[in-house]
């Protein structure tokens, strides 16, 4: 028997994907009941104190008067954070190790592709060219991850392991082994200038939104490629264009773009140094998440204890 | 001044890479003097105890009568071991850690392109699909390494630090943490028939060549992928394409072939599911070569030491 009051899940997903997310968060929680928000009564939404959400309307946690706190099921919660006026709850954002790890592949995966020239070995192979090009030693090829939080971090972790020269930027200092550590304007500018592959992790914040346009992404080293992991709206889409066209970036691999799904018609798609993804670098694996929620839920119900939340002001 | 007999350099290069290699060496060994073939005089030849090669004729070795060892700058030596007589001097092939690092590097970044699935994601992108593929984790993705050599072993581990579920395959039996390591033909079927990417790593010697034809060929996994970084005749090219055809072989990168450079008229290039490469999975750095060579020839000089040889029979 079910004791606690109903926890709406509130979303902007379609059906199939909602009930996924339901079965999954039901299993991981079987003590609770988790309800769409539409099924919950006038009175059950009074008593909700916590809700999960997946990309919500904010008008629709309006409607949950005395919600203390949201759980979202995706690292980021930016769209939350858009909101006029501020919010009578908290925010948690899915802090998954498996997620990192995810993403740690990926950036280590893509750096890869870029350090090995698979870009230009594939276009070789279109034209029957054999052509071995002159190899680089990871140890000689310097990697610039620009955002030292969770996923910042371990992907540094990890490409410093396969023996390249790494650099991560953060908004302020930070410390870790093998990897120097940079942070405001002036080391933002020497990661721009000195990195052969610059990987964007950072999240999406006032601060950081067009943080890659302009004056800063005409530092970048010229030859250098670029890899978006994190949100399309901190690079300057159309001036990154710009700069694929001159030569001075040589590659892209864009997995985040302003509009998503990448629309048919955008240049993105056909230009012959970008490589794009439909956002899959870090993909949220149901199970996973559902579990970490739940943990966090049960701790809350027992021992009144709320994970760390969002800093509405910074945005993480 | 150099005391000692000069030191024939007998290869198959053209001269602009002859001289690249004999600059090289010389600089690694200023107290040798290393000379193309065609530069000794007769009684040169004669005193001539070593000889440093890179795929040389084995008939320009027999015009050196005393010759004790040859000392290879790359690490396969099949040529050489291809002589219709037993040669009067031992072999000793190049063992480069750097070489085996550069070969870890590159099974990982080509077995992460098979794993994060970006031949497919090029397809889509050609189409302008957006559509996320289901993501399988590294522990839930079984790599299989063929030949547990220097090279095999690094990557082995590599792999296996990357999470993945790592298999390996040897003629006899080996130990290793973290890697299942089988051997024989019953423990060649298992790892063919439990691999999702297979790579192939073995030397060429009278038993691997075709190793991956034929019946062994059909015991892969459906399904999977395959790597081949070692050389082209252990594979049957006809029936891969076969393979490859029919769906069962889902994609091949393919760094070696029988004939190389890959003929412009060959049907790999422009198969879509196989990418060939250019024979750069593990290029030979000239200077980090010369120096292992350097140190070899200094320990025979001065110590009577010869490294380990190739043993002949084996072919490794």
């Amino acid at each position: 028997m079910i004791l606690t009051p109903a926890i709406p899940f509130v979303s902007s997903l379609d059906e199939a994907e909602e009930l996924i997310w339901l079965e999954a968060l039901s299993q991981a929680m079987p003590d609770e009941s988790i309800l769409p928000l539409r099924k919950l009564t006038e009175n059950e939404r009074k008593l909700s104190e916590v809700a999960i959400v997946a990309n919500p309307d904010p008008a629709d946690l309006q409607t949950l008067p005395n919600l203390v706190w949201v759980h979202s099921v995706w690292a980021g919660v930016e769209k939350l954070l858009q909101q006029p006026v501020a919010s009578h709850y908290s925010i948690v954002r899915l802090i998954d190790p498996e997620l990192s790890r995810v993403m740690a592949e990926a950036v280590l995966a893509w750096t890869l592709f870029l350090h090995r020239d698979m870009p230009a070995y594939a276009r070789q192979q279109t034209k029957a060219v054999w052509q071995p090009l002159p190899y680089v030693a990871a140890s000689d090829r310097s990697v610039g991850i620009l955002g030292l939080g969770e996923l910042g971090r371990r992907a540094a972790q990890a490409l410093s392991e396969q023996g390249f020269k790494v650099q991560g930027w953060s908004r302020t200092e930070k410390r870790m082994e093998q990897v120097q550590c940079l942070f405001g304007e002036e080391g933002l500018e020497q990661i721009l200038k000195q990195s052969d592959i610059l990987v964007c992790l950072l999240p999406l914040t006032t601060t950081t939104e067009g943080l890659l346009a302009g004056d800063n992404l005409a530092k970048i080293k010229p030859g250098a490629q670029l890899i978006n992991f994190a949100r399309g709206k901190i690079v300057d889409e159309d001036m990154l264009l710009y700069e694929l066209n001159t030569g001075r970036i040589k590659h892209a691999v864009l997995d985040v773009f302003v509009y998503e799904p990448l629309p048919r018609s955008h240049p993105f798609w056909t230009h012959p140094n970008i490589t794009v993804l439909p956002h899959i670098s870090a993909p949220t694996t149901v199970q996973s998440a559902s579990k970490i929620v739940a943990q966090n839920i049960r701790n809350y119900r027992h021992l009144s204890v709320l994970p760390d939340t969002v800093d509405t002001l910074l945005g993480y």
